[in-house]
């Protein structure tokens, strides 16, 4: 059985990398493994087969012959130990890795996500403006957190790791001049991982697919 | 060097067993390794010496012969990694708990923690309850496919092991009539959680800690 993922059928940012299968493909390049898509529409997404892979009915799932998951950070895990290159040898690399994934979806993420989602469901309010800037504050508290500690290193632990994926992959979430661009350690850090060879054919994969 | 993780010196929920060094001491209790506690006070969490371990100023951080972590998620797969009892032993079972620990913090407690921000920060003003209640139904709508997975098992996946570890101390936080109370089959999972005795030994050391 091949390695198979799911992702939206078309994705609403129309091509652009956000969807978590990005980070995924990118994964899966990065270590040189094949994968098929199974496209899901969004009445899909809350059927029972769909729930039976992810109970949650979002996307990414992964499925090969040892193992069936979901969430963007477990499968990247997942890929990360099944072969080589995302993860140091040592334990203490490992380590090291595995905490900037959480770090990335448990502590960057959230702030990122709920200024996605104001955007969606309290743009009309009157309290807008004063939501916007709170959490625009909340996010750079961590960015500048995060630009510290990468202080003038390439990336998070020195080496390219599968923490750098998942940072990057919620960084980019942000992109652009408005907030990730005041950090500008953090905008050259989002491009040197665009810049890999193993994210442009992520990236340029899902493209074609959202487009097809 | 003996196991040593960081905690607040006092936790403002003063013993109730919500900050994170509780996950990671009921993962500790689990595989019998006993530990350290540093306390840090809320000035120390802003300071280098803290940083160095916690970039972004958090507890809990993890420290022993072989490794730094911190980020509650990574610290516990450390653990689960490291002696047996928190992981299955087959590669597919292994996948699903990882899955798990994700979807804890990365999909289930984003809107938990919105709402407990909200209740900090928003509280005196008028769109509160409006915010309120937004939040509420997103978390149910969370807590509802929680359920609907579980169905009718113990645990997440059948047996016992750091995903359920993770989701409990995710769904603590809204334990109670209001939310969690609402959703009977989660309220007799959490419940089926705190009366496991790593879970109560875990508990009654960090109520000891906060109340020394």
């Amino acid at each position: 059985m091949p390695i198979t993922i799911t992702a939206f059928d078309h994705s609403p940012d129309g091509g652009r990398g956000l969807a978590r299968d990005c980070r995924v493909r990118w994964a899966l390049e990065e270590v040189g493994q094949p994968y098929e898509v199974i496209g899901v529409t969004f009445p899909e997404l809350k059927e029972p087969a769909h729930l039976a892979r992810q109970p949650f009915g979002q996307i990414p799932s992964y499925h090969d012959d040892t193992a069936n998951l979901f969430e963007s950070g477990a499968i990247i895990l997942h890929i990360a130990q099944a072969w080589p290159g995302l993860l140091p040898p040592d334990p203490a690399g490992k380590a090291r890795a595995m905490t900037w994934m959480f770090a990335a979806v448990s502590t960057v993420e959230p702030p990122i996500l709920e200024l996605e989602n104001a955007g969606f469901t309290e743009r009309e309010k009157p309290w807008y403006p004063e939501r916007r800037a709170a959490l625009e504050a909340r996010i750079h508290v961590r960015l500048r957190q995060l630009a510290d500690w990468l202080g003038d290193k390439d990336w998070l632990e020195g080496e390219f790791t599968a923490g750098d994926i998942m940072m990057i992959g919620v960084l980019l979430r942000i992109a652009g001049p408005d907030i990730l661009g005041r950090h500008r350690a953090l905008a050259a850090y989002v491009a040197r991982g665009e810049a890999r060879p193993a994210y442009k054919r992520a990236f340029d994969a899902q493209r074609a697919w959202n487009t097809r």
